[in-house]
């Protein structure tokens, strides 16, 4: 969806380079061909299939812009560059170093040189009148899809709680009333998206919407709560989060056992299982899955000011006022 | 529900005064008589019915404690002291001064000196093994109802953007995000709510229970939030708030005039306007209803530390360090 | 110093009513008349002399409202309007419920009409260059003065304690946590102030100018921690701070006894001494000396909307914007 | 001075592994030898010389453990085994690529194995009643000395502001609010430092001490400001700050032009520019200075729980109490 945008100061049709939005180069009778680039496509290299759709709402005059449709991801035409993350290069090196070496993601920017879609394949087609509709419509649903990084914060939450285990503080009062900030701030992430979906209501389609608004309310709570979350769970971890050795040097010959020796903690857990929970909040805080978890729950399905604009559209000041007004006897 | 509690440190069967919880002071074939003093006891006034409960799980040798009945509100025996709020005596005033002169609550300390309560309208007698479940099931139900504060919420960003309009400032762009910031700060409080609802279960008696957790969160954020959002609201109030010069001296004949003209904003808006939705503001982060909206909004249902043991207990720490040892690799 | 203002979306010059801002109303040869009215001014019942100065920087056009002058309290012309306060007239019942009762302050409007201030009194009389300069300065003065809720914020962490230490849980690990967390953020506020002035400069005329980009931080970080540490003492404090009865039913000879019974917590603590304590947290947090400690900290010395104004004119990101340059090889 | 102190509920004395303290192992007429390791040693590589100190307060039968002294860097018996750092292969990639290629830090587990200080170079020795002075007096001089973040938050604001004016938008006023947001939490550490070291006071050896409490307050404050403000970068930099394709792609022959085709925001500043900046912001929040500028933050010179310790006992609640007193009227 998100275009490469050029000067956010410009519309697509004022653009120096009209290629700046993803827009339609060429119509035949069987389809169109389209030009421009998709920025951030998370799972882009994963996937079978690609939509594109407009990033923004249209004037008439930009119908050209105003294109839904299907290609299959090895399309002729389509170009994909993978973005760089921090640490991405750590999972070459080995599984216990990696932090979390099962999972990760990965973004690309999608390069679209006059790629084909056929006919069939498209959903819209230059009716710029139902592209705020269907921008607002979208983001409702993909802000409320945020409430998946209250999963990674039980993931973090895990952590620091084990961290702190393996430490032999997981009495302290104030070690616990972290792990209880923790999960407070998680399920208000949780629970500002079940209540969005719960107050789903029918549309005409056939097909139910979430509350927009609440939406908005659970992506807004995901862009603060989880670098709240990410910082106790680094003070949890303690300093050896970003001091640690490697795990070659833990298995190299001569440095390793001392590496061993001075590195362990409760003498009853391996020193390896510390190294490995450390890893694995590094990863989530400031590696590979911190693109996701911190990065992405900031500007993912729309960077934070764009969901204050949500929230100004849907919350209707006109009842509050009149609520007020009449607590306050203005006639 | 909330007892006077006497020395913090001490459980009810070691005060120095055993009326510090109230209890069973004699049994009759026919019923029970009690002492002891309710605190906080909000509505007593205009209810028609009294129930009392334990405020706290009880050990066994505490069974005199562990008393659920209900009583009329004026029965023998009981004693009723109203507690002072905020501004008060403002009410007796004028209508005007007292910001929301409609609508109010009262607290009182209610006090059982062998109070009757007859068998028939007992629910609980010596049963101190179910205590605990009764006070973490009701309190979740009480925590929960907090949801209420954001319909106080709704008035009070009602409130803030009227006083913004009077002032000819509301398209402002600092002022439209603290509008903004308020809503979305309260619609958190209504999500955590509405998700503990409809994420109740079934119990065996047939009546559901909300999630006790999401409940419990709710209440959490009620705390804070609340605050930030009085904050919010005088600051869009301006200082006027409070250095508003009194009705009386609005319509005083040779004052009036003068005050009048001088606190007078948009030339459209009458004074008078300006003045009433100031008050409504001063009445719901200073005055009487402050009471309701603020510090009942900390310890009401249990004060913030109560929620923290309670998310404490139903956090699953070892769910989630079980996703964490996965990730990591620790077997 | 602070005018009324009328319509805020209009300067000086074209309201409605020119006396919205305070301005020349006739110049004689032995000095100049004043109308209009200055808003909020606090301690104006208590003073000896007024000095009116512009609140805004003016254009060449308003030289009228360019004045400077002194005049003592009871000159011809002024008018005072003392405003409420929250709790004002509790201080009419008795010395323990006022909370403080040997201190407080007051607010009032001071209206001039056609007050004269004679020549040897006037200090800027139409050099509108200067009161962009003279605001400024001013206001860096003022804003730093507000170090003086720091003092305000000792005592309301010595109230929270001794609540506390009455309660019997002064030494419960969140109650300490909660009084370090107050000093820490009061202390925020002593240093941000004092850091201004250490960094003052010499200015032509021989006086020392604080540091305007910290007083204007300093005062900044007021309008936010006040407003914490409240709701802080008012945790600390337990709900009986708003359901206390009064002073009078303490005092009743009937219902006295089971007050003080009731309300006492530990043992070894006179419930008044307990009551007194409570009417002095609702003293700070919700009646008069909220005004002070709350309010005022968000408007006195200019709105938090006006330190960042201020702030963004001394941030220098030309110099930040050469660091980053520098460090990320852009030439 | 950072003991790896093995299991944080045992002191020195009693851990199973007696080195997990720094300690003397043998004295000779000459001098003592040390055995232990002192962890996250910032800067130890580059280095002349390491003085040893205790970490912690110890008992009279800790004298061992009481020892300060100093040894080159290349002294017999020490080991270093430098820690792994977030993204600390990219600086092998390329200049660009290493968002800031010309500074960095490193940490060091220093293990000593029976190392050497002569008589001449030992400044304390088994004096286990000076070692609380010894410790409280160094962390407060360190803890002052956080306020350099101050120095790294100026160069990110700089950088954040850079990223606004590159995509057009530094105008906007959300952008510039965050900007002021950013300088006014930055300055709050500032201010904080300063205060501190202007309030020191002269100690019988002649040397200023800076104040203690206000050197905490100013490390407490570091401890938050400095997420805050990475958050902020974050969401000002774009979510392209984590998908951003690497320098290889941007210069590779076909790939290369498309790359800086779309990536190009204002027209007027070259695409390799955005890259750079949008690299800085990533070593500072999320690769190699991320764990200066935030992990450190947190835990250099003490975690955040270390500095409330120092704060509880430095508070004076009795001087606090006794103003509350008085003001409520307690005899």
């Amino acid at each position: 969806m998100t275009d490469v945008k050029g000067d956010r100061s410009q519309p697509p049709s004022a653009q120096a380079d009209p290629d700046m939005y993803l827009h339609i180069s060429k119509r035949t009778p069987d389809g169109v061909y389209i030009r421009g680039a998709k920025a951030h496509q998370t799972g882009a290299i994963n996937s079978h299939w690609l939509v594109v759709m407009p990033t923004l709402r249209l004037q008439p005059n930009e119908a050209d812009f105003a294109i839904v449709g299907a290609l299959p991801v090895d399309a002729a035409g389509i170009t994909y560059v993978v973005g760089r993350q921090s640490c991405d290069t750590r999972g070459l090196e080995s599984e216990m170093e990696a932090g979390n070496a099962r999972f990760s993601g990965q973004e690309a920017l999608v390069i679209f040189e006059d790629a084909f879609i056929p006919n069939e394949l498209i959903f819209m087609n230059g009716e710029t009148d139902f592209t705020a509709m269907l921008v607002e419509r979208f983001t409702a649903f993909h802000r409320r899809s945020y409430v998946c990084k209250a999963g990674v914060g039980d993931v973090l939450i895990g952590a620091a709680a084990l961290a702190a285990e393996y430490h032999g503080v997981e009495n302290s009062s104030h070690i616990r009333d972290k792990l209880v900030e923790m999960t407070y701030l998680n399920e208000t992430i949780y629970a500002t998206g079940m209540a969005s979906s719960y107050q789903s209501h029918l549309t005409a389609s056939g097909a139910y919407l979430c509350d927009q608004l609440l939406a908005n309310v659970c992506k807004q709570q995901v862009t603060r709560v989880t670098y709240e979350m990410a910082r106790l769970a680094q003070d949890l971890a303690g300093g050896l989060l970003v001091t640690m050795p490697s795990q070659a040097d833990h298995q190299q010959q001569q440095i390793g056992p001392l590496v061993d020796k001075y590195l362990r903690a409760r003498q009853d857990v391996p020193t390896e299982n510390r190294m490995r929970i450390l890893r694995l909040i590094e990863n989530l805080t400031l590696g590979r899955n911190a693109v996701g978890y911190l990065t992405e729950s900031l500007h993912g399905a729309g960077s934070p000011q764009a969901q204050r604009i949500q929230i100004q559209r849907q919350m209707d000041l006109g009842a509050k006022k009149s609520l007020a007004k009449n607590l306050s006897g203005i006639r």
